[in-house]
């Protein structure tokens, strides 16, 4: 029998524990598939003796209150991180690849910022580094991105990579406020506490980053695309979308590929878009996340799932274990190629139709000056709808454009937000087709 | 530089065509990916001669009418069997695969009949075998089932796995007749000009047992199943369905996976279902195919796209060709474990509504003795519709029924049809919610 393969997970938070869970339920058929034990060998956590016990870990698996020591001494095989935040997350997924340990995480934070530093640690011999539950949760998506378009060509995905987003905006189209949506979301365990990485759309840029960098084998550097969330978005403009412009609205994480494969041009962007009711994407609902993707020979694909929790990230982090497992037994690693600088293109030229709700003060000629800012820019106006006023404070005005490029659009908004007339509070989103 | 890896492929239909072409077209980016060269070195096809020159294949690359002499003498590092058939591909692919070398195949066929042989020479030291494009085209299907829930338990699989059955029901509800939606498909290429293997569903019933055999582990023999196709739906069916029951037709690919690890059961089927118009199926249109997943942490899953076509299974080839020069080259290989026999279980004691039209003559009393048999089976009727008589010809009759066993609905049907007043011609379908 082939000596079994020794596990050490630092971390042991709601995903954490799913996996350690999972790790002994499915002991008999991981052996199966693999020919050799995985065994969970050591365990670093701040409280690591009091969650062993309350996991029912034997006393024969190491404790580590300090997961970097446990890298450096608990003789592991693979190393999974699962700690949360950044900076211990970091030291210690370096210090396991350092020593040419195979490393699995789901830390999309962690990859999304120093991705440089991790794929150079990755190539050490010995290590190797993944991170199938980072994006998308338990479904697969980076290895159907990373390894079956090898010899195809990606040329654009479309995600919806966040659960508690999606979760309002639906809930939105089924008739409750944004903010109703959000504390539903929080009470269902959807959405953080502090839900602002969601709402932003930093949370969907950083698997964006990770998207990025599989398929274009670059850094795709947090800050240096566009990204906006949908704190701005109301039940209003929701419902207004629907009955008026047959659309829904999601948080759309974007990436456009294109030069060639040795100086790929990229565009990137995370935005609320309306899309068609009969999109893929409108089917995709509440918490559920997807990956559209378009690729030269295989066509449009999608896949649709789970994006979050403790038992699909887990179940994707043991996939993870498990491969890296079978590359040990093999005596076989397959670093990644080596990363390019990636460099996002400016989305200014970037066309679509654009939808934009503002505040305006019923006052005389402030909808001509809005149209103007608009056609000094050179958008042209598809539609305008204003509501009545029902007293003397600001009615909304919603307004759709014909496709324009971005930048001029942009051009106009600042000049629209900067009438005496309108209100700063106003919501923008692409129109796509 | 690493030598170059050398690839023959057998059988340059329109699949074979553009894996060639794609081969070359993509050899920089395959190159860079993998660290090697692919290289074209041989080729078998009846007409090898006038298909290497219409592709412009240079001469340096052997050419063979017999595949198998190409698997003995050849010398080729990987084999790709795109021939099509069944005699001709087996022989190759043993040859090969008892050669040690990587095999890489689309034909579902050859799958679904050969599977134990096949996978026994598969675990030959050096010999390997993929077949991502035999299901689902383009759709990375295979290797998500196969290699991301190691560490889960896939529950349930329900598939759209052809293309030609799914654009004759989707067209239907588009209000074409099931013949004239029949003739666009062969017009565009979907469908064949016998499209029989396609109507009858054993085209789907072969991809069904390839999906058994990776998530099982065993064979799922064809015939020891229930598959049923489409050739009775016709387009009232599917109306009937929109406007009364507010669902949509789909031929439906399933299997329930229960019992244990060592001692898998499964239930499997192939027929057309009824589902409702919010299900993620639904949404599947046209020649697209998916599957839904039900894994028990992940939750539940859908792989969608494109599910045949050149370009697409030309894409699955070579990303099955790439992940074969990967192992060539980091001198592994990953044979799957021991098939199991799998012996799929009675679907009698199988529980759905159901929908059956009927072709009746308008006989006093012919109704009761339907209700009657229906009755006597046990299973109890959701609704009854029957269309005025124009004529003193048979009138159509559209029943629908409560949960019952499969087992107790066959046998009404059987003593239905049974009667003088009921014609053969009847259209039968699963009701799922």
């Amino acid at each position: 029998m082939t000596p079994p393969i020794k596990i050490a997970i630092a971390g042991l938070g709601a995903v954490g524990r799913e996996t350690v869970r999972l790790l002994k339920k499915r002991r008999l058929q991981l052996r199966r598939r693999l020919g050799a034990d995985l065994v969970l060998t050591a365990i670093a956590d701040r409280q690591a003796a009091r969650e062993a016990r309350s996991l029912g870990i034997p006393s024969s698996v190491a404790r580590y209150s300090d997961p970097s020591v446990m890298a450096r001494t608990s003789g592991a095989d693979i190393f999974v991180e699962l700690l949360g935040g950044y900076a211990a997350p970091k030291r210690f997924v370096l210090e396991a690849l350092g020593r040419g340990r195979p490393v699995v995480t789901a830390n999309k934070r962690l990859l999304a910022y120093a991705w440089p530093q991790l794929m150079k640690a990755s190539r050490r011999p010995g290590a190797s580094l993944s991170f199938e539950g980072s994006v998308a949760g338990g479904v697969p998506v980076l290895r159907a991105v990373e390894l079956s378009f090898s010899g195809d060509r990606i040329l654009r995905l479309d995600g919806i990579l966040n659960g508690t987003t999606n979760y309002i905006l639906t809930r939105c189209e089924e008739g409750l406020s944004a903010s109703a949506a959000l504390r539903e979301a929080q009470q269902k365990g959807f959405a953080e506490k502090d839900p602002s990485l969601d709402l932003s759309g930093q949370d969907s840029a950083q698997k964006l980053s990770v998207l990025a960098g599989l398929v274009a084998g670059g850094w795709l550097k947090p800050g240096s695309f566009p990204v906006a969330g949908i704190e701005a978005i109301e039940a209003r403009d929701v419902a207004y979308a629907r009955e008026h412009l047959g659309r829904v609205a999601r948080l759309l994480a974007s990436l456009r590929f294109s030069g060639s494969e040795d100086s790929p041009t990229v565009e990137a962007e995370v935005s609320p878009a309306l899309i068609p009711t009969d999109h893929p994407l409108a089917a995709v609902r509440h918490q559920y996340n997807a990956l559209l993707a378009e690729a030269a020979s295989a066509g449009d694909l999608m896949f649709y799932g789970q994006g979050a929790g403790p038992g699909p990230t887990a179940s994707a982090v043991l996939a993870d274990v498990f491969m890296a497992a079978r590359e040990i037994l093999s005596g076989s690693a397959s670093p990644r190629p080596e990363a390019k600088p990636l460099k996002p293109v400016s989305t200014d030229k970037t066309v679509s139709g654009f939808y934009l709700r503002l505040e305006v003060l019923d006052r005389p000629g402030a909808l001509a000056r809005i149209a103007s800012a608009l056609g000094r820019a050179g958008v042209s106006i598809a539609s305008i709808h204003q509501d009545l006023a029902s007293d003397a404070q600001a009615v909304p005005v919603m307004i759709t454009t014909h496709p324009a490029e971005r930048g001029r659009f942009e051009r106009a908004r600042r000049n629209i937000l900067a009438l005496d007339a309108v209100s700063k509070r106003h919501c923008a989103m692409r129109i796509l087709s």
